[in-house]
This record gives structure tokens, C-alpha cells and sequence, in this order.
């Protein structure tokens, strides 16, 4: 069976994924880039980019693990886009560039369907109006027998985490208090029963969580 | 100048220091023992409860400071006992035994003050109706020139680091998910930049944060 799986996925210590007033210009709002500091460095980083080199560390020995066996991702809108309610302008296809890092379908929740968009080096985004188990089982079908990555954001991740469809999933505790945003950890009482949970800091600050299902 | 500490403070993934439910039976409601578990095995508490042995760990490395230097502690009333309101029973002095861990003038925060109650082994309880200035001012005065640790719940913890009062704090992050209680990290956005912060995990599974002031 393939399994469900979330890597990189980046928290402040008091939990927030993401900050407070996305727009365009600010997809993690006042974040900004700081949840994701840890990342850049990163050769896993750096390849996404085109680039060659960036450091092969602790980091990146998390980040690496990203798309190893992965057919497809399930993400929230705001992971794709600023854009709230019906969508007004369609030519806008997401913040991820003509040639997106995923290489593979990737489902998008929405409540306002649209047709799909094929990008360039295998990645097609589908816009899909569903809960978590259907739209996982869209994803399944979708990745021929290889894994599911839940791409994210916190409210996202929550849901797949609260359904119990999660297998595996790895975190990034940034040692910044955010102080607002969208929480990860919500209604989420005794999560770690169902887990093996295991800790590592790395010299960059961040502390890499590891959650494997029992 | 004296400085201002917490140490070993355990709270959740999700922030919080203590659980819901508050009893005399149950000091951390619904967290149970669950948030020290990883402090119990340590030299350092056995040696609290007068025994010896105990694990000379990483835990242990960081439980041992707590002592080291401090004159006097301020604890909020919650720390001190579960009646709320005014004292309805001055007979009962608290959870911590005839012989108090602390060795030192502890502050109790209350809106109610009672007289002072002199324990067995250098504890003395005062109580007093005072903010976090007024009282690190009583502590510092009773300290002799030695450090205050702020000894928690979670609210007095916060309250004092809003003020910017801490100059050291050394918290414990424990792979548990509680829920509900009393969160550390509410309305403290940008607290980091104060602190020079560091991460390491430990066997244990827990990970230690230090917050040293810059």
C-alpha cells in the first residue's frame, strides 16, 4: 500500500506553519521567508532552483527525502495561490513557475473547481472540491502505487492528521515565535499515540521531527 | 547585577506548560506526568526526593542548573497549590512537602496574601500581590546578590518575559501533543530576537531549548 507522507513542512515554536496576511507578494504573510531559512541552503533547495551546490547537511538530509517515491501531492489552495473565493483571474497559475518543483499531478483543494493545468516537466495541477479521504484516494489513483505527499498548509496537514490518513511525517521546529498565522497542532489532543516520535536539532537551529505510525 | 532564570520548564509540542483540569490531586490537570517524565529518571531529582542513583543524562546536564546561584524563586499560586479564590484553608502548605525542594524565600504570586509559612530546610512561602517588576524588586531584595528563578506556571512565565524580565531560560519539549491547558507562547511574536536561542534533542526525546539574552 502506498503510503501518505509529509516532509519540509516548517513550524514556529508556537506552532504556526504559516504567518498571518497572505497576499501575493507574501505567501507566508508576516513570516515572510523565515520558516523556511533552514531550507535554502540546502542542495535539495538548490537543485529545485536549477542550481548546483548548497550544503549537504543535517538539513538536507531531511529535505532530500522530499520526493523519493512520491506520485503525487495533495495541497491547500493557499499553497497554490493568494486568490480567495471564485478565482478572477485564471491566466495567474500559482506561485510555482512554469516548471514546478513537484513533477507529478498535484491535487488542489478547492471550493471552486476549474479545469486542470498542465505545466511543463510533468507536473499537472488539478483543482479538486473535496475532504481528505477523497481526495486522497483521487491522489492514489493518480500516483500508480507510489506515495501520496500532503504538500501542506497547516490547516491542510491538519485535516489529513485528524482523519488519521498520515504515515509519516516530518516537521521543522524554526526557533521563532510567530505569534499569529494558521496553527498546526489544533484539536489535535494525543496525536502522538498513534506515532513513533523522534527529535534531532541541527546546527542550523532547527529541530527535524519525525512522525512514523505505529 | 543578579539574573533572572527559568529552568527545566516541560511543555507540549503545542505550548502548552501545564494541562486543563486543575486538582489537588492532579497539579497539571489532564497532563498528568507526562510533561516531567523525561526530568524523573535524572540524578537531579532523585536527589530532590533525598535518594541517590538517578541518570547522569544530557536531561540530567540540564536539570542540575536549576539550583546553581539562585537566591529566591517567584512561582504563580497555581505552582504553589489548586485553590483559587480566597484561602479557605490555610492549613494545607502547598504541594511541595515539609521540606521544600527550594531552600530559598519563594515569592508566591496571589491576589489573596496570607503570612508568610517558614518550612523545614530554608523555605520560606511568601505571598504577595504584586506584577513582575514589584516582585523580581522583593526576590532580588531577599537573593542577596544571588540569582531569581522564575519557577512558573506557564502564565507567570509569560507574564515576565512580556515584561523582558528573563535573562535566561531553559524550557524542555516534550513529543506530545496536549490540546488543551495553559500555553507559554501566546503574545510573545518576535520574542527570539531578544535571545540568542539554541536546540539540542536528547535520548530522551525531548528537546532542550536555551534562551540566553543577547
Amino acid at each position: 500500500m502506498s503510503r501518505v507522507r509529509v516532509h519540509n513542512f516548517s513550524i514556529s515554536l508556537d506552532g504556526f506553519g504559516t504567518g498571518e496576511g497572505q497576499t501575493l507578494e507574501a505567501p507566508f504573510g508576516h513570516a515572510g521567508s523565515r520558516l523556511h531559512a533552514w531550507f535554502f541552503p540546502t542542495r535539495t533547495f538548490q537543485q529545485m532552483q536549477g542550481k548546483s551546490g548548497g550544503s549537504a547537511s543535517i538539513d538536507d538530509a531531511f529535505a532530500q527525502n522530499w520526493a523519493h517515491g512520491i506520485g503525487a501531492e495533495i495541497m491547500g489552495r493557499n499553497k497554490f495561490g493568494h486568490q480567495r473565493g471564485p478565482w478572477v483571474d485564471e491566466d495567474w497559475k500559482g506561485w510555482w513557475g512554469d516548471d514546478p518543483p513537484f513533477h507529478t499531478p498535484v491535487f488542489i483543494l478547492t471550493h471552486h473547481p476549474r479545469p486542470a493545468i498542465t505545466m511543463e516537466g510533468g507536473t499537472t495541477f488539478h483543482f479538486i472540491d473535496a475532504g481528505p479521504a477523497v481526495a486522497l484516494e483521487a491522489a492514489r489513483e493518480a500516483a500508480g502505487g507510489l506515495d501520496v505527499r500532503i504538500g501542506g498548509g497547516p490547516t491542510t496537514i491538519r485535516q489529513f492528521l485528524a482523519a488519521d490518513l498520515i504515515d509519516y511525517m516530518h516537521l521543522a521546529v524554526v526557533p521563532i515565535v510567530l505569534g499569529r498565522g494558521e496553527r498546526l497542532w489544533d484539536s489535535l489532543e494525543g496525536l502522538e499515540q498513534r506515532f513513533h516520535v523522534e527529535a534531532v536539532s541541527s546546527p542550523s537551529g532547527v529541530t527535524h521531527l519525525t512522525f512514523a505510525r505505529r
